[in-house]
């Protein structure tokens, strides 16, 4: 990401602060985004190197701007399940689910990892759009028995191969067994925590739950001591590697005006479980009639691209507009411009070649397999 | 605002532009904000420039990002007073009203300003919170025949004494009699507009809400060119000013945390009116049982103050801690640091000496009556 597409940022106590933040100001974080009404820092060293070394080594990412939206009360496991067309029967604590989050239309409100502490405890760990007040609407009128509210919790990211290491360094020898989306709740130090394996990387990883933010600092810099013998750097959501894995933003890939079909998530939606929830009916519709464009993945051809600050128009050979591009990264990996983007139906085949309207610069481009790059195959399947 | 307070913000999709971004770039914004998932220009040549442009002349102001919530249908009326504290049986169409939103146990979701367009015909003309999700949530289990979306309507404000002028030149003398918060929707040079005589600046002001985004940049240069004899020129909300005159930002000055009582708002609450709304039983037990803290005004002895970029701790004379300062700004005109904030009960009488941690620096300050500027009195009521 080139610094000439920032823009100044006026900051004031409406786009809130992170226990971490003052360690990523220490730090030298050069970016910055605003989400959940909150200050999330993006990069530090550069993006490419703050990429490497994700891939190669570790890193910490500062991201409390995931707030939690905590579900308790007697009829928390039922309200719970009313939000997300995923079947959460089988869901047990210490557990947690990817699910999204839909309205009555099937739109996509946000797609947020779940977090079961107890039979009638959820956490919903957000992407960038407000559930808290989604949730306390439907609650104030759903008659039941359920307390919505954002506890004192601001998760950070551990991410990247040596991730394990650092994490058995600092708590002991059980993170390197804990399962893939299994989380434990651990005093550590006096620091409240749960520590689940999870992420937003492509990569080995895991996320630090701090459940009281006065020892922000505290926590952040025992991190760093203890990733220091294994090269640990500050970070962010790295926008090459989840594109490479082809991870969806919300906001960008998937808004309220996309449902699950389209972009690829049909397989979070049980639509013959017993339970309701909100968007069945749509959901079964859209189903049974099929949906009219598709996500997919984008190769786009010449020199690096900086990311896109905007919605591109992806046009066909006619210049007809089939789409929009919506997350776009130059791949020093692949050496290649990677995109996501949504098309109409008939775009959507694999090597299908369009035309993207890069900022005003017109691109060629063609759709490529998602995702782009699969370390566990050790090969580049993008094209 | 200095530079040294900005921080630099990577740009995206998920920060929608609004159709006033390209003429906002022109003209060489230089500072924005996130509100509502959107940029929101703040100043151009320097706050103190910008300021005394809207005090005494006129200034324009990119204000999209104060989205629409849009309410329509049979039990639309009957909705949207479920919403709202607020009495709204007399209003009539063509009328706008300041109104709070507010939740089960009280706290304030949002406070926009209502437009009723038609008897089933509402628009809420957002603050900073997502009053899409919270009332999508309410309507999906309200058992109401409602429809509730997000219209593509994006608001210019024209502020300043001389506004009146602009909208004359522009829109025909109809402007000149266009009473306050009334609204008119008309046809322009084949763009649909509501103009409402409305505003966030303390300053006799219009709002122009452009109803199809795709002409932005002529809605934009039409009322720069009309203004161009009056000394026009783009600005953004003033933090100085809407201080002055004692006018609340929706996530400093008041959260979900405070209620209508709690920050003298209590004239939006209509606790006798037959009507339901979500809050009312809540609210009559705080009415009934009294508030344990109240916004106040403060001035800050000594230098000028940058504007506050996080909560600042209030303590009393025995170093307690007995609030926070919200909103703090220096103003050119007072030659005054002037704040708002909420105190504890008994921190609350005019003259009241508190100290306020200013970034690490302790002033002293004073509680101060509010608005600290009158323009109609032409005279200063700070002290």
């Amino acid at each position: 990401m080139s610094e000439s597409s920032h823009l100044p940022l006026a900051t004031g106590p409406r786009l809130r602060q992170s226990p971490f933040f003052e360690a990523t100001r220490r730090h030298g974080c050069k970016a910055y985004t605003v989400y959940n009404h909150m200050l999330l820092p993006l990069y530090y060293e550069s993006t490419e190197a703050d990429f490497w070394r994700l891939v190669n080594d570790v890193t910490l990412w500062d991201v409390a701007a995931q707030r939690q939206v905590e579900i308790t009360g007697p009829d928390a496991a039922r309200f719970t399940q009313l939000l997300t067309p995923r079947n959460l029967a089988g869901c047990v604590p210490g557990q947690c689910k990817y699910v999204l989050i839909t309205a009555e239309d099937g739109g996509i409100i946000n797609d947020p990892v779940l977090l079961k502490l107890r039979e009638d405890h959820f956490w919903l760990s957000l992407s960038d759009s407000s559930v808290l007040l989604w949730a306390k609407g439907i609650a104030s009128r759903a008659g039941m028995k359920v307390h919505v509210q954002e506890p004192d919790v601001s998760p950070l990211q551990v991410q990247g191969p040596k991730s394990v290491e650092v994490m058995a360094a600092l708590f002991g020898d059980w993170a390197r067994e804990l399962k893939y989306f299994r989380f434990r709740e651990i005093d550590h130090d006096g620091m409240p925590l749960v520590v689940s394996r999870t992420g937003w990387s492509g990569e080995r990883g895991y996320e630090v739950f701090l459940r009281d933010g006065s020892f922000g600092d505290r926590l952040w810099d025992q991190i760093m001591e203890a990733g220091r013998a294994h090269g640990i750097g500050p970070a962010g959501p790295s926008t090459i590697r989840r594109i490479e894995a082809g991870m969806l933003s919300y906001g960008a890939d998937m808004t309220l005006e996309e449902n699950p079909f389209e972009i690829g998530l049909g397989w979070l939606v049980d639509l013959d479980q017993p339970a309701d929830f909100i968007g069945k009916a749509a959901l079964k519709d859209i189903a049974a009639n099929g949906v009219s464009r598709r996500l997919v993945g984008l190769e786009i051809e010449g020199e690096p691209l900086s990311p896109n600050p905007a919605f591109w128009p992806i046009h066909d050979g006619e210049g007809e507009t089939v789409g929009r591009l919506s997350s776009c990264v130059w791949s020093p990996r692949l050496k290649k411009n990677i995109a996501l983007g949504i098309v109409t139906l008939g775009h959507e085949g694999l090597g299908t070649r369009l035309e993207v309207d890069a900022g005003g610069e017109r691109r060629s481009a063609v759709v490529a397999e998602v995702p782009f790059y699969d370390p566990k195959k050790e090969i580049v399947r993008g094209r």
